[in-house]
């Protein structure tokens, strides 16, 4: 394999671990990852070492907690490839990143004006637009799929010159295609348009280089990257950063305030107001360290190689449905389907009586699942931790439970 | 002491350390507090047995994760004595529930409608308030001081008829003053106005009970409660909530996403787009297990017994100002002073140097600042595990001070 699977498994103490009498076998990554000691390791040391308040304080805890909390945010820079540490804005995930980014659209959308986006999306890229929308008089435009993946022809075909937003995610978390952000972002700049990347789903499992993909705004969660709960980043062009207001006011994101008015910091603090998430900035600081050690063109070779090994496998179960593209390098580590006859939250819950967790449901994109003609789908998700034996043990579990199914009592 | 200060500072391990050749003192309480061990350990355990996304899975460590998460916010309800969980909704901090509160007030309010605040409030709690004011037409107006505190007789002459939100701070974070936030509360009501009380400064140090107060709104920040960074509770009377419109759009907040449109599900998942902040929110629920155990009532006694032995000893030292109320008795755990003719600044890094960590600025109250007509303070604030031994290190670290810059060559 092309990562150290045995090594990495022991850094997830979670991994080992017995459920319904079944050893673990997590492939829930898409909803959130796992976290190695190392990140863990790390949030420990600085809640015992160097805890206080950012910014503001000159005493040394204070000192320590900011150098650590501006090098994680210098990491992060790195890890995407931005330009500057100012376009590097921490949110508390994905979900924040993109709403701001909406609010933004509303400063600048008029009546008339377009926004593209797919029908595979999030609801995290779908309700703000909505919103955006609504308040401003905007058209939201969605573009559809074909043979599982996005219909590039229809996503032309949706943008006009009107168009001003165009926001796609990078990976879906449903059909797992990676979509070709960076081609699209140039047909958005040819439109005038911005260009907007959800990256919840391609951050943890690729190289990102948000220069070369050209795009505008890029937001990932670092819960989906081995790294804390309650942190993420919002990536955004300097000059646009520069036009956009702040979205919260408070403390740490104003120069002066006076009893009416206040005028802001620079960038990126205009954009933080309040203490922030110190403790799991630094910790996803140390998530990506750790991923960039392992180097995310192996973890992307990783989930390549576990998806064709498990593809082949699971195409061969009769009456099992798989969505998505056919082409499996055209997908990242999520897979959605169905078992005939069977409701994905039933066979979500056989699976986890086998040990093997995966999600079922709609996948926060209803407008997806109606698209498709279904009413959930099960979903499993892969990570650097799973092995091919994770892949075995999904297999055989779907297989026991259409069997159950058929025979069982329930 | 009204509690078991050294086998409290056992539970604190980042206490136990040199600074600058000295122990450390820590007395910079009202920006972030310590965390106790009992704290990080459940983090780490979460993370280490259960860590999975919430509400969507039906998975073993989903199922855990959720029940958690919910319990956390039960323990939250108890802790503020809420009338319901579905008024606690988890935010990432104090500044986001004030944020969230000002945009409720920008869908009610009308031009020429009022907003009372006080000259003391945190930036937190004026610029969302500036922004509601310049965007629907309404009126920001300030109650002033008299003799360090709040001066009642201005704030009952600001309000009106057309006011229609009083948001007042419980307990200043710079002139530590405890504001009778019940009396204004009955104030505001008689005028029709909601009242809002921002507890960043009140929830860690004294017992909450939002429905004795009966304000409209509550907020707290969990780090300055010895929880972890990036998570807090908005509290909203529930008639309310249900008025109000959602901040954040995303996952979990919704009922159905069509194409053009979303309905929200109900209280207080309304309020909670995307992937929680899961871990800190637990973190947070332990917290709050640690301070019930301590009891409220006793940390508030412990910290008036720290400043009822410290005041008169900061009294007698010559040209030392200390900023708000007089009596002791009527203040929390927090001072500002200035030595005359030293900077802040300079009075911080020299007590840096002494092992002691207090803070110098503005404390993100620059219109207060501006009003005590001084460029800067510095504060000691206190909490569970400072001692008397503590507040003699702070005289004497002053005293120390003092002579350095008489006599001192820098």
């Amino acid at each position: 394999m092309s990562i150290a699977i045995e090594k990495i498994r022991r850094d997830f103490q979670i991994l080992d671990q017995i459920v319904n009498d079944e050893p673990l076998v997590y492939l829930d990554n898409a909803a959130t990852t796992q976290k190695p000691k190392q990140v863990l390791d790390v949030l420990r040391h600085y809640y015992e070492q160097d805890n206080a308040n950012v910014h503001r304080g000159v005493h040394t805890l204070a000192e320590r907690a900011t150098a650590e909390y501006e090098a994680s945010r210098d990491k992060l820079k790195d890890f995407i490839n931005a330009n500057s540490r100012k376009e590097v804005l921490f949110t508390r995930g994905t979900t924040t990143g993109l709403n701001w980014v909406a609010k933004f659209a509303e400063q600048l959308l008029q009546p008339g004006d377009e926004i593209v986006i797919s029908i595979m999306e999030h609801h995290a890229n779908i309700i703000p637009w909505q919103q955006a929308a609504a308040k401003t008089g905007a058209v939201l435009k969605f573009a559809y799929l074909k043979d599982g993946e996005l219909d590039m022809a229809d996503l032309v075909d949706k943008m006009t010159d009107q168009t001003k937003f165009v926001s796609i995610t990078h990976v879906s978390n449903v059909l797992g295609v990676i979509n070709p952000v960076k081609e699209i972002a140039k047909l958005a700049h040819d439109h005038g348009a911005l260009m907007v990347v959800d990256g919840a789903q391609s951050a943890p499992h690729m190289a990102i280089d948000v220069q070369d993909l050209d795009c505008d705004f890029f937001t990932l969660s670092g819960h989906k990257m081995a790294g804390p709960t309650g942190i993420g980043v919002l990536y955004g062009k300097e000059a646009l950063l520069n036009q956009m207001d702040p979205i919260e006011f408070g403390g740490e994101m104003i120069d002066f305030v006076y009893e009416q008015t206040a005028t802001w910091t620079e960038l990126p603090w205009k954009f933080e107001a309040g203490t922030p998430n110190i403790a799991d900035a630094i910790g996803l600081g140390a998530a990506v360290d750790y991923l960039t050690e392992l180097g995310m063109a192996n973890i992307h070779q990783h989930e390549q190689e576990l998806i064709d090994y498990v593809m082949p496998k699971l195409r061969e179960i009769d009456g099992l449905t798989i969505y998505g593209p056919k082409d499996n390098h055209r997908r990242g580590g999520v897979i959605s389907f169905n078992i005939d006859g069977l409701h994905p939250h039933d066979v979500a819950t056989a699976l986890d009586m086998e040990g093997v967790a995966v999600r079922a449901g709609h996948h926060c994109a209803q407008p997806l699942i109606n698209y498709l003609d279904v009413s959930a789908t099960a979903r499993a998700s892969f990570y650097i931790y799973n092995t091919f034996a994770d892949c075995d043990k999904l297999v055989e579990a779907i297989t026991l439970t259409k069997e159950f199914f058929k025979h069982g009592t329930v």
